[in-house]
């Protein structure tokens, strides 16, 4: 992409209503832009990088078995009367009336929209276990949204429903999720602690958060230190027995501060115990047959007719976006981890207009594309301070910088924003470089 | 992908509700399913088709130089009521209050939000021309949803608006996106009329329906025959002059039943005049200053500031789905399209549990996934008969059929979907022409 053609508008200034640093980053580098309280617009930056944490999240989905399917954002309330859930909502749920005056529901959460489709389609226990999932923009009317994406009101979640024959079956299914949910944040460079956590609206009796420690954090967590540095399982397990490393992290205490129990954290090392601040990225729940059995979700068992064991599992998609940032920026701006960076690398032309500098952005430009590289050829008329501070503010993490002094020598400088590092060297040396692949640099 | 993991719900019976081909098919298929009148949840046969066909919409914008961003579904009303379409717009626009008490609504489109994401961000007429897309869920409470996805109310849109400093710039723009869209339906392997079309509620003075002939489609249609079947333009034109393109197609007659000016047809030589039905798929406005001037969208020019002139290009996505399989089915069931089909490969063991079959049945997966070829691997324990029908009903382009009378002399069977056509060829012949891309088979 040319920057010349894109959409990126950049404030000057920092936006007075943000509090935290990820709202202030989004806001100042053109990722969003807010259009109502807690309602945003996804402006191209910010897309670009939602679609990546978005493609991660479908891939750990997919290696965990779940099923991609998309369900309406508006759903009639009579299938959350069925539940029983549509009084007890609470005023977060956003209630709609349609032109013939029939109740809808701007979705929250799915339960029982995936539960009506199940029961509908899914006759025989032959056919668990059954996962599938979305991704698609919910709605919860919070009463004061604030901090960006963080807490708004129509958010973009990740959200698997598991069905089982018995809660053998579903216990495996939740630690799948488990597992699965350990890779997907490991990916985008976060470090998530599993902790035990209250139920709420959802309900069931197991449920765990995976939690980024942040000092903005909204809510109090205590665990255990080993947790935070626990490698993610990989993908070489066996989804079949994941028992043994889901006990390895259940084992070692970590509570959000609805369950925190100071008795079981007492009993945690003095030099291992950490209460911080933690970013709830995910949440998953066991809940048995709580809509199984109002909704009537049964299956045909070998012994006759079996209601289904149930599990949900959210992912606060847009939400770790603001995370991502909230672990990875520095006064310059937002460091983007490689794998959800909105652009691989940014092509910096220093004096754009010049034969040989346009010459070889364009050659630059065109090499890295074909090799597959998500490019920003910063083209612009710029001053070359500008550029740089512009750069390190979105975040790209390689910079390749080419102007009239080192290409007199054949020689451009590369840049990786992580570390700040700069290395000059010999254009193709470079280009070859981040064509097989960005690699920190060789000092 | 397993068929046997996959979440494939067909139906057997065909469904009462359903008039016309491609609901019936659609909901037969397990493409989607009824929520609520009008709304849909796409299961995953479904979905995969959908994101498919944006896939495609997203070249195709990308190449006319359409910058991708994501606005919310839930739009304040006051920005309407700043256009003044807010009380104009009547009972299609779904009105919500929040618990705040604020008027709130559900997109029917984007205009004044993206003007106020314009205003907003622009200053100057350097950063033109500007053209900004999404594709989202929208909302229109129709009075009386029907013919599933092709007038439900929440569907899915491709919405661009296009800025420029004045009605010269505007018409290019206005060009780039007729030419766009005319490639985009022609990859879909569908032939697409551009028509002169009524504006509505969207406004302005120029405009052209993109209509798929169909004996289905809603409206009457009258054009001239050559339309028809003139190819579309191809990738190779020069975008900032198209001119010439358009008025190829826009010399000879064609309009919706609104624009329809009997004496004008009158002139059209008698065996090249056609009227006919047709299902509209995309439509293209210029309006000028319409949202603009009320919203106060200016930038400053060479000569002080100026207004900015716009356009909105629309494409039905889910809706095209519908459009598709209109145009393209047989008794056995839909007939997709190579560029859209959800799996490019069905490959049918005809005895699982037979080691040769299974052995060569999972050598074909893995060697067509290896190639990049979406497979759907039909490893259940239906018979042969239920196996082809369903293989067919779903519409997959190119079926391996692996048995083991076939395989005891090393042979397997292909069969095209759409001709119907079957082949006997050495197993690995027939992989390496699958893995080489799917061909016409040679009789």
């Amino acid at each position: 992409m040319r920057l010349s053609r894109f959409f990126l508008p950049l404030l000057k200034e920092n936006p007075a209503e943000a509090q935290i640093v990820s709202h202030r980053l989004m806001l100042r580098t053109g990722m969003i832009r807010q259009q109502a309280a807690g309602i945003y617009a996804w402006l191209p930056l910010g897309l670009k990088v939602l679609r990546k944490v978005e493609r991660i999240v479908e891939e750990e989905m997919a290696r965990a078995g779940s099923i991609q399917l998309l369900m309406p954002t508006l759903q009639l309330a009579d299938l959350w009367r069925e539940s029983g859930r549509y009084e007890d909502y609470g005023q977060e749920m956003l209630r709609i009336k349609d032109r013939h005056d029939r109740d809808l529901l701007y979705g929250p959460t799915a339960e029982e929209a995936v539960t009506e489709v199940f029961r509908a389609s899914v006759k025989s226990y032959k056919d668990l276990p059954l996962n599938l999932y979305q991704i698609s923009w919910k709605f919860r009317d919070e009463q004061r949204p604030r901090f960006g994406v963080m807490r708004g009101r129509e958010f973009l979640m990740k959200d698997a429903y598991s069905f089982d024959v018995d809660e053998a079956s579903a216990r495996k299914a939740y630690n799948r999720m488990f597992i699965a949910y350990l890779n997907t944040f490991s990916r985008m460079g976060l470090k998530a602690v599993p902790m035990r956590a209250d139920t709420g609206p959802i309900g069931g009796d197991l449920s765990h958060e995976f939690i980024i420690l942040a000092d903005t954090g909204e809510s109090a967590v205590f665990c255990h230190k080993d947790l935070v540095d626990m490698p993610a399982p990989g993908h070489d397990v066996d989804w079949n027995d994941l028992q043994g490393l889901v006990d390895q992290r259940t084992a070692l205490y970590a509570a959000t501060e609805e369950m925190h129990d100071e008795a079981a954290f007492g009993e945690v090392p003095e030099d291992k115990k950490l209460s911080a601040r933690g970013i709830e990225v995910g949440h998953i729940f066991y809940f048995g047959e709580k809509y199984s059995k109002p909704m009537k979700a049964t299956v045909n068992g070998p012994d006759g007719e079996v209601t289904v064991h149930m599990g949900s599992y959210g992912v606060g998609v847009s939400r770790l976006l603001g995370a991502i940032i909230e672990a990875s920026h520095d006064e310059a701006g937002i460091i983007w981890p490689e794998s959800v960076a909105p652009f691989d690398v940014a092509v910096i032309n220093l004096r754009p207009g010049d034969e040989a500098c346009d010459a070889a952005c364009e050659k630059a430009y065109a090499a890295l594309t074909a090799a597959g590289r998500d490019v920003l050829y910063n083209d612009t008329d710029e001053r070359p301070g500008a550029k740089f501070a512009s750069m390190d503010l979105i975040g790209i993490p390689w910079q390749l910088i080419i102007g009239p002094k080192g290409l007199a020598e054949g020689k451009v400088e590369l840049k990786q924003r992580a570390t700040g590092e700069r290395q000059t060297a010999l254009f193709d040396d470079v280009l070859n470089q981040l064509i097989t692949g960005p690699k920190k640099i060789d000092a």
